[in-house]
């Protein structure tokens, strides 16, 4: 079977970087076109992308000569990690032009009629696409979005718990990676011996998106989950993986064994790029940590620790997941195969 | 006038240390004797202890001889910063000898007949000395203790809001640094590019000892403060400087600038050692900060920042305390200021 | 074709820890024996070991049960990763009792009658196990050392140098990562926007193992190579990857392109282990990092940049290996790869 | 005795802030006018500079409205941190305008007429002020610059060997701080668990500059001294503090008592902002360490450490320099309280 033929927009900073290295062994994709800023179109992305992965550049895209952001790009769809400043044009115009675009900016994340989706929780939000594409007149395309980095952390456990139980509300304070904020993006200065406690414009994302992903979908529109969030969020002296201290209310009563079980059991979506396990639960209390965890399940899994019976709310727990991986190319590389196995793209 | 002459127990670990530099140059207070571990006794104290802060060991120290932890000590009074251990014993013999020990160690913080002090907050507490006096058969020896590091960073502004307009509950997140577990403490393998979501003993200090702080005393005991406190302890990778992510609901309704002036006017107590303000209160969105803000005060300033009305709370701030000046030497030695001032010592 | 069987002394310890990790799907060996100290001893080995590794603790470990240092063991031969304290006496009695001896430790290193070996560069070295089994009356055993994990980053260029143009002298400055002190190791406080100037032993290893690895086995004995080596290590914020910045003069002239070509063509052992290059050559100057280089060749590889000719002496480059795969557990398992090849076990 | 009024030619970067911070208690000086670039200027200073140091912004200069780096400026003379790019043109127009322009930045340090002070060391350079004037048609302003941060970490101690005994040759490696760079200067990316093999443009500086500072003066020019440096110059996890290690070749014989007597006891330039000792010797072997030793003397005090007799050059030794005090505004602080004491200004 032919591989789909990606485009991506953006594809020299560090989440386009993570989507080169994610799908350089990919079943379904193969990257055909690379598209960045004027200062790097022209040169071959060897030379374009500073590269900051432990693992190589991908052969196949050390040649390819990186293009503008601009339709038509040599593919059958798009991945985009555009900085918010210009993603909003570029994306609706890929998606005018007839390109399916996953995106992983947050400037369609909370429109109407965008579905914000994590394949294991609400798949049955893509029914927005065609909503969308009546309301927006697009022909082909279409945009999908995937959560910010640190919702990536919390809504997961959330997630399993608001369909077991009811989630009422919830306190969070994350403890986020410098690699979340790009290249060269916290000055070393910074974060040596400190951390921040702000990152502009994290915490109204953190607070509002969880309830879009677990509203529910009906009748063409989103009604958003009732359940309310506090977020504090915190730059700390980590590469990656972001980490979540949650305090949770319920709606109704559960046991310590009853919780534990929901977030183990949560069912993976069993596309390619899914994890063995979407959450693992580590009983250890020193677990989990950013440099022993995040790499659980390639990157994809969401590790839960520290789930003990809280002192004000009903349970506490720490929650981590990878910030580059499970909370932004490869959040997308799966929102993807999703669309490929409903039949979307 | 003369000065105290003072010993310390435990005078070779990082909190013993801050004692020698913070009583260099004392006007109430010279160091007169040393107290250490057997394998510390008998050297210089130059020699005995590696020294590892900032600012060269005093001159005054270099040259005296470590001697056991067993009175008598050659000195007026004890300030201890002794591991659990061995506190309890060597704490109560000293007491029981009839030595004023002013205490940073655990162990007798929550017992009912002990006063946990912060001059600021409830001084009125050395009151129950005469109480432990009687009860453990003291003749002018007692103890006295200071809280734990991580709950010096939230319990004043907690206090200041709770004069103000009562607080019900408090969720917390700490995010702490290495110095806060002694040396060697945290191998370096465990927090480079990493944080530990765990801190061994920490959380139920950090969940009790506000209520106490906060209680009144009246008829020779002090009854708690009712309102329940929900802590997350983390250790991250800064040197000194523990910040707290705090969420409050408060038993009556205030305005945000009612919230920002109850902890900005909270008065000083006006000692030797006390800071110009107890609480300050910065307005720049990434303050405080750890490198930057622990040393405000000299050390012994509580720094506060983002005060806002929370989503799901009532308000939500971020509190930074230094560790081992204010959350331990610092506050011991403010505690013995207090006890002379009051004619206790 | 069976699989070997195989004991680790010390297997608890990060290098035990890399043994673990690196002979999970080895096609040659399989690890049928774990000893540690005694406060290891009866446990499972995932009770027993402080995993610190990214990838998770292999399967087919995590259920052996922990046993001492002593023979027999239930094994073919054994790796040693045995701190310099009990080395000795074990890994003797090991070769004693008929076991080859494969160690990573610093004990035996310089003994005339061990060989000292990296395969790439002196495997004819082995002859002298016949020596070492006539002198101290082995039967069967036998014991074979790697060198040290500082001398692991510089001693493959200085060899292909000395193979090409014969090395006069060299002065080298190694910034040596956490992880080669162990866990705990090198303290938080020590290393938090820090470095340090002094690694206690190791600047005579340095100093001297180069010689022995580069020197000519001829008649039962070892002549080292005639060269003189200055070592500075220094311990910095890293976690594994020691660099080294190397100063050399050469016996005879040569030229940039021949130095850079006698690195890069220097020849694999074409073992299973070796990396496709032993030496790997970047020509961008902001290379090699520890971070981005260290597990080129699944950390198995040197890699060299930043060669130039030099003011002073005739040229100078800086060169990085993983400090616990090719500079410790790697180089041992990659001469146990050898010694079956040349048929010696 | 009124103070002489200062302007500051980049004052918001890192090293105008110590300018700032030096100056804020100085009994000659009184910061009159602070100039920067477009964005800063019209803005009240505490506005226009991102402060990054320990203590806050003095209060002296938070209200003084930043100005364009052009003369005329209200002030008797400037220091100048001016970067690269701009700092040639703007200085030399200052000079012409009239004004004594001591100055950080590199762009004049090695030009014939331009003296490169270090007070300590080569005071009688300020000669060269008289053949500049007459050169380029000066008036009453001149240039005198300071040395490269690196420089001023290991050329002190060659300093003082090179005066007992002439140095013949040096191998240098430095491991240098981030704030060497500026702010945001290093990104965190980059240097979290890793070090940076290569600083662009540093390694020429650093082999160079001290030939002229070792340098004689006579007949109106310098004679440069003829041992020749190497440098390799790395970017280490560390905030402040510049540590260099060296390996030296003498041109005379000398026991290793009479190295570390020359250091030790060459003497302080006597001038306000000078340290008691110009050059400490430390004895243990793991000093000097950057966040231990870099306040030394205030920051203006060179700490060297592990002085041994060498394997290969003659002896070996560690130094260590606060590079964004002594090694570049306190550095030109005290370059100004020099040209003042011998009436130059």
């Amino acid at each position: 079977m032919a591989k789909l033929r990606v485009g991506i927009l953006g594809s020299t900073g560090t989440v386009g970087q993570r989507f080169c290295q994610l799908l350089e062994d990919h079943p379904q994709f193969e990257i055909s076109a690379l598209a960045a800023s004027d200062r790097s179109v022209g040169k071959p992305y060897s030379e374009a992308c500073p590269w900051k992965l432990k693992t190589p550049m991908p052969k196949n895209v050390r040649d390819i000569e990186v293009v503008p952001i601009t339709p038509p790009l040599d593919c059958d769809f798009v991945f985009s990690s555009l900085p918010s400043g210009v993603a909003r044009e570029a994306e609706e115009s890929f998606a005018r032009a007839g390109y399916p675009v996953i995106s992983n900016s947050s400037c369609f994340r909370m429109e109407e009629d965008v579905p914000l989706i994590i394949p294991e929780i609400n798949p049955e939000h893509i029914g927005l696409i065609d909503v969308q594409r009546h309301k927006r007149g697009f022909d082909r395309g279409f945009i999908v979005t995937n959560p910010n980095c640190a919702v990536m952390s919390f809504a997961p456990p959330l997630a399993a718990l608001d369909r077991a139980f009811g989630v009422k509300e919830a306190i969070v304070t994350t403890l986020q990676a410098v690699s979340g904020a790009g290249y060269p993006g916290v000055a070393s200065l910074d974060i040596i011996d400190n951390i921040l406690p702000y990152i502009a414009g994290e915490e109204p994302k953190a607070e509002t998106e969880a309830q879009k992903i677990l509203g529910s979908f009906s009748e063409g529109s989103i009604e958003k989950a009732e359940f309310t969030v506090s977020a504090h969020c915190f730059r700390v002296n980590v590469v990656d993986g972001h980490t979540a201290s949650v305090r949770v209310n319920l709606n109704s009563t559960s046991t310590l064994e009853g919780v534990i079980d929901a977030m183990r059991e949560f069912p993976s979506a069993g596309l390619h790029s899914s994890p063995e396990r979407f959450i693992e639960v580590c009983e250890e209390p020193s677990r989990p940590q950013p440099r022993l965890d995040r790499n659980n399940g390639r990157g994809m899994t969401i590790t839960v620790g520290r789930i003990f019976p809280d002192n004000v709310f009903d349970y506490g727990f720490v929650a981590l997941s990878h910030n580059t991986v499970r909370g932004a190319a490869g959040a997308a590389v799966l929102n993807a195969e999703l669309l490929i196995d409903r039949g979307v793209i």
